[in-house]
């Protein structure tokens, strides 16, 4: 089994045990940090393991928010409450929690469906950006940022060599390459992880300007990945007030628009 | 009283009397349809009344996220659910489900804070495109959409002359002026109405496909508006397999960018 899918393991509580919600256990690994904290597409796809057992027929989340309530805890039990609110034919929507010493971490609110095997060309698309192959590309560094990065040690993150160093980009800009460490394969729902694995981007232009907590992010996987390197683009154009609003898109190994994703986020100036 | 505040209007139910959560009892005006249903940004303000009787230390919704599950219905009472999921110094964090006939409508997940009086000027920030004056638009028409928009006689909608007309922008794109008829201001809760009160962009390229029915909206409010016309812009550059995602943003009279909107849509060939 791979890493991504042991780790993110839950039994499900046996019913008439509990209250009228979906109940499921697991525990958070220390595998998937970011500093002390487990990354936040680590502990999404914790939640999304529940709530693929609520609508099996519908495996590919086309819709996926989370609001960040409080950091995960690492190496610690944690609890994953889901609902599934209302299932249709092409669509299953679904809300998750994820509690862990009783306090609620994550809340997911998301739509699932079918994206199937075969889509035709799309009608619009994002095109990929052309950065160098992931051979020339420089590994995301824990040592660069201050804080020790074990998730490194879970997904490959290849930077673009012109913004692999805090403030060298110029602009508000990552790119790169990623894929699981262990050679397993992403689908729809590891794409949510992908698209929070990168490095902010506002550090290509502000350097490490410190602390960037995301408050919401909002995934829209549009394809099925083809196997290999997924390539990743990150973009902020709207910082105010301490706030700022990163879009990004991925795209798989033959070239295709996989996912869009936006966030908001705090800009906390290091001490 | 304004038409938005008077036809958003919620009553909570006496405490003790339902379960534990926050229930209010309210009514679905038929005013502010598109066709046959209710416009979704409207049902989202009627939520948004009773989730801000939840956190009104943070007026201001930072982020707020929506799945349509069914349409609303017009003329016919409703009840609204809200829950805190928590209450920090800074943020609120906030869920909220909209019912009518005992069916869930709308689920609105939110992250309410404070945006301030005097906002500094943004580090980076989307410019606003230049469009001609209101008075040099044109009315956003529901003859032409082939349905009634009673919509129209509670927002004013003024469309960039080279794209009120479906097909005729050439692109999927369309841009105009917004403001409540009966001249009340704009705040930040109306920002979300304004966000979802436009013709699809699509149909700037595609002429007049179908229905688009929204399944998620998520806007992000990044300051509260000066008064007057509130300037929008959606853009779509993805449209694949009958889903299109759709990103657009409204700046006030004195051309700050005070809120940002993306939402996935389905895109159905009209019979």
């Amino acid at each position: 089994m791979s890493q991504y899918d042991a780790e993110t393991t839950l039994s499900r509580r046996p019913a008439g045990s509990s209250d009228e919600r979906n109940v499921w256990e697991g525990r958070v690994s220390g595998a998937w940090n970011i500093g002390e904290n487990p990354n936040g597409g680590y502990l999404i796809a914790i939640v999304q393991r529940a709530l693929s057992e609520l609508a099996p027929q519908h495996p590919d989340p086309l819709t996926l928010t989370v609001h960040y309530l409080r950091p995960g805890v690492p190496e610690s039990p944690c609890e994953v409450h889901g609902e599934l609110l209302r299932s249709g034919r092409t669509l299953s929507t679904l809300r998750g929690t994820l509690l862990q010493e009783g306090k609620i971490r994550l809340e997911v609110l998301a739509g699932f469906g079918d994206l199937g095997m075969r889509p035709a060309a799309p009608d619009l698309t994002l095109a990929a950006p052309t950065i160098p192959p992931p051979e020339r590309c420089v590994r995301r560094s824990g040592d660069e940022q201050g804080v020790a990065l074990p998730l490194l040690d879970r997904v490959d993150v290849l930077l673009h060599p012109d913004q692999a160093k805090a403030g060298s980009a110029g602009k508000a800009e990552v790119s790169g390459w990623i894929r699981f460490v262990d050679g397993r394969d992403a689908d729809a729902a590891s794409l949510v992880l992908f698209a929070d694995a990168y490095p902010p981007s506002v550090f290509g232009l502000l350097g490490l300007v410190g602390w960037v907590p995301t408050l919401e992010l909002t995934v829209h996987v549009r394809r099925r990945p083809a196997r290999g390197w997924i390539l990743g683009r990150f973009t902020t154009t709207d910082l105010a007030d301490g706030r700022m609003v990163e879009d990004g898109a991925l795209w798989d190994s033959e070239g295709h628009l996989v996912a869009q994703s936006r966030q908001i986020a705090l800009v906390i100036a290091r001490d």
